[in-house]
């Protein structure tokens, strides 16, 4: 087989209807939550989810692979609430990943069918405050003991995105070792309503995520029984691979569609208004911003799809995903960061989307391991690969 | 007289009480006005401000040159509060400026004496939505028209900083010739409360205003006498420059101090925080962040100072203010990004400062002339004065 | 069919003889022809050319699609002599692929089937000097007129790389029309020795090409019969793109194994020296270079690849081929500049290839479009684009 | 004192002098030195070195501060060979500020006198091939052993500049300590004709120097007596210190005058040249080009400046010369290259200069400390200046 750039046409065919979908239904409903929701978020989630449903694009995910998902993902991430609309969001997407990879029976009865259903949400407790777990997983500090019949979880985690109004958290906690070291960690189910989980505090961010941004919670003295272990004890470390590769990939779907976003406000923008006599879309200065804007969105693509490939192969996939996270992460970035200059005042006013965009898109240079983790991943193994040939 | 970058020592000195004043007083108020001000932010203005009084920094332009304002206005505005409480921050320090070159005696008593005692705020009512003036001031569009005693003014004006509270506004508006014309514009003193000057909303921004940020505000036949005119009928656009190239400088001091306060941020943060068993100060990747900052630091000051200088000399300074104005803005944005980066999720919490440096500095590279704008001005001057030499 | 990164087998096993290939034969000649060729590159040239035969790698262009080109040519660009070797190196393979779409039976025989077999080179003389056809290949100035059973050229062309040697040009004359008109073009064969065409000069370049690099030549009443017409009559504009769309890439490949070659050098380097007790590949700053390029070269081979597909499927391609070639110059440049500074004093030493690749490289962003062109394209395009789902 | 960028009157004049010496007589001279030097480079610079005395130019560092020499210097270097015309080019330059501090009156009058008359030439020998002294000169392995009346040298040096036909060369070896120490290095004068002294090569490199480039010299049972020691036995790291400081900062001078050529030339060519039906100084790119290397020229010259005051002030300046040195080594190197880029195809020939200053300029951030190992300085001082305040 070679090299081949074309989509399947069941593919090129859901995403076109997701297009359609995201621009006629989603991107109106844009202005509601970025005003006061009366009613909270939840009543807009279900509101859009049933219209995802009724347009045919609900959790398309469940049927693609990851090069059939970059597609259809970044048709969805052309609204911030295109993957909430299509139950494909962060983090639900990548834990329904994980609990179809490893959950039992009764747990996916329980855990994963409503949640790929939509009727619940959920969150995904792994990052601790300093000196816990952060790039370096294994600084895991969470415990959880042997008691009868279950576990006793005790520590502290933080940026937990979603975790306000989630039915459940996939708690990572260490069953042994001590802090820094590569095993012992297990994964947790554990429920909204256990009086040993509490959200501390909402920690305000750059980002404004539509359910409480990103909390802080303590687990203190928090029992769950045998049945809440997810997979098996002490593989927490692997699972979390699981969810990872996978995960950085989705994202970087979801940021691209905000990309090609912006880019489209800002040739419209172009289009309209003049400067200097002439529309700024013939202004050399502009279109050199809206062309190495196009480049950065073709270049990103390309990337993200081969890291899709490599993993739809089966293979390990690492230095290809370090890649395509890294350029697609800081990429989406200057396309946003493009276009808000090209749309003057208006680019940093909430009369237009960009300003929202912006603030969304920095933190993922930071989320899912900081760029200077990834280039020095990179780069080792650059140095590793060639000393094998060499 | 050689190249010197000794400062004045009474300058150094006054600049010193301002760190102090600044690091002991304004910083601990900076949580205060991130949250909920149930008193909304005027009494918070009038404690600061009284403070800096009794600190003895307290509208400290009054007494320097350009030159000694670089000093202390990189010093204050290692706050966002700081200029605030020194009675120094756009648009009324701009406003105090212009006053005090144009207005006539009844206005200074009027509207400069108060505005210097910190009493009153004003704001500066010259932008227009599209297709008025904006990056292109001849566009003026609102209109002044001749009635018995007084003016009439008609028009639209928006993203005007701090109009919501101000005492009164300087409102620009054309009393002669078309939009296009490259004279014919005017002046006036409009004062809060005239029944023909309403605030239409405040528009949401990147950066947040302390107050109200940037609002819309309709002229409907808003009625001023002959004394409202500054200066003389018709040389408003002289004015305008008056304004404008001192201001866009005072405004790079106070980035300046934003850049120095983030840098701060990082190094603190670089030095307690490690990764891979190393202090983040140590890391080859984080040095280079922090090196790069120190680098454009430096050189946004020299650069500063130079514009300073010029106008100090009463020299044009067109192409020093441009280039001044077009690093400075851009060097800000790259140290308080690097100063995210390296503080990684704290960064983009509002548990440290930086994600709300990071909204403010953003729009800088579009306020008073968007970077695209000044490098075409310094292209072309770059062009002219080759070619006088060839 | 899915998007798919695999490649063909049979290409996969011909890139990797051409990798085995260059490094065993190929690289060792490299010094030769960095010092003085007492016996002058076209010995070099014939030798290298049969090994290839001996291998087996001998023109591999001729039964690949553009996909399969650009495994087998950046293989073979590993080394500067690579494609020289393997008769692939512009501009005559780029000659081979417009003789074998336009040509007739008996200009294939006389001129293709001698090119393809190595036993002949050849130029491309389309390029003149201001106010002639530049970026701008409309601006075309030289002039074909009718005589009898033939045509008179007379005009001057430059940077006709190759020429100093070849055994004919194919001259790109304006048979109707005046300079700015888009039609109008001839293609003609000269042969060397037609004593109407001379070469004026060899135009010392940055890049050094192997066989006098770029010449200026003149036609002055340079006679050729009507059998000396490529094509049509008038169709020279049509296949100057049928030979620029494909050249573009074909550079690209080359390119782009160069980049890998300084890639590799610097990885070679960064393990075996240390500085401050660590072997420089462990040092951060280190690591973000190499990190940096190969991010670069795995960007820059997916738009490559990305390209050939849209052109290997028949579709236009202007805008993918665009933003190829804008990206890889940049990226090749990049990378072959991180390298050199890894390297240091060695970097700029002829003692390591790198000095000779940086020379090399530089051009890139000029030739065949500077990059500056092509974002102008690349805008318009996605402006129009924009505007048709608007 | 105030802040003040005025050029002292006198030092104004010079500078206007020299400007127009280089103009008139060195920039015409340029494409002799380009072509083949019948008669060796020497005469060609007696000859410029005559002109300059005539011109009252000659050799000005002598009466001149470092912000003096930072505007005459920049003047000379305008051309490449105005430096050497002036008696200010590296290594001479350097080393006769080192002679004039720390030389006794012999050696006063038997090396520095005629150095500073141009009578003779001469290079500094202190950089050893891996794992000698490069960027960490601590490493210093040649070696100086005690003999009756005098000393044996014995090492290899290499990237020599200047050496082919200097009159002398100070050799920088140890007398105590093993390579790594900090201490134990002294400096010798080692006649030209001395038999153990031997150029074994004259390294090719990326740039061209004038006389030979930069060369490998072997000192093998090289035998000196006591007076060839220059100041004080074991005091050589020390002297390398008061010579590297100072040199950096006059290598910036000249590097600011090759990027305000490189973009002279641009100017010239933007203004002449037309492109789609205006001159390419009309078009946005290209002003972007412009303007952003007229802001690099004016930020590297104000960060020039500020340094050679605090060296002029008799402080420590490191951080600011390594602030220096790293921001103008990057940004006359992006001047350059972008100068080349606005002239085309002209600017990768020999038709205009680019290509030469191109190829000159990129060893500068890699001559005189890597930009990497001063931006891990930088850092490191920021970190602690930091420590000290918190």
């Amino acid at each position: 087989m070679p090299i081949e750039f074309t989509v399947d046409e069941h593919v090129a065919r859901l995403a076109g209807r997701v297009r359609e979908f995201v621009r006629e239904v989603v991107v109106p409903e844009e202005q509601a939550c970025d005003g006061v929701l009366h009613d909270g978020p939840e009543p807009l989630r279900r509101r859009l989810q049933q219209a995802a449903r009724d347009a045919g694009v609900f959790a398309p995910h469940l049927r693609l692979d990851l090069r059939g998902q970059a597609v259809v993902f970044e048709a969805a991430g052309y609204s911030l609430l295109g993957p909430l609309a299509l139950n494909i969001a962060a983090p639900d997407e990548g834990n329904m990943h994980l609990l179809a990879k490893v959950a039992g029976e009764d747990q996916r009865k329980r855990y994963l069918a409503p949640l790929e259903a939509g009727e619940i949400r959920s969150c995904f407790a792994m990052t601790e405050p300093a000196p816990g777990a952060g790039s370096d997983p294994r600084a895991l500090s969470t415990t959880a003991a042997r008691i009868t019949g279950g576990w006793r979880i005790d520590g502290r985690k933080w940026f937990i995105s979603g975790a306000d109004g989630a039915a459940f958290a996939i708690c990572m906690a260490r069953t042994g070792g001590a802090p820094g070291d590569a095993g012992g960690a297990t994964m947790f189910l554990v429920d909204a309503g256990n009086p040993g989980m509490k959200i501390v505090r909402n920690i305000a961010t750059l980002d404004e995520g539509l359910f409480g941004g990103h909390s802080e919670i303590a687990f203190d003295g928090c029992e769950v029984g045998d049945e809440a272990v997810l997979g098996e004890v002490d593989r927490g470390f692997d699972y979390a691979q699981v969810r990872l590769g996978p995960a950085r990939l989705t994202h970087c779907m979801r940021w691209l569609g905000i990309a090609r976003r912006a880019q489209d406000v800002a040739l419209d923008r172009a289009a309209s208004r003049s400067a200097f006599g002439r529309p700024l879309e013939e202004l050399g200065m502009v279109q050199q911003l809206i062309a190495d804007s196009e480049i950065d969105i073709e270049a990103a693509r390309a990337l993200l799809w081969r890291a899709c490939w490599e993993l739809d192969q089966g293979r390990p996939g690492a230095q290809h995903t370090s890649i395509a996270k890294t350029f697609v992460a800081e990429a989406v970035h200057r396309v946003v960061d493009r276009a808000v200059q090209i749309c003057g005042a208006l680019g940093i006013s909430a009369d237009a989307p960009l300003s929202r965009l912006y603030r969304e898109v920095r933190p993922f240079r930071i989320y899912d391991g900081p760029s200077e983790t990834h280039r020095w991943a990179i780069a080792r193994r650059a140095s590793k690969a060639r000393a094998a040939v060499r």
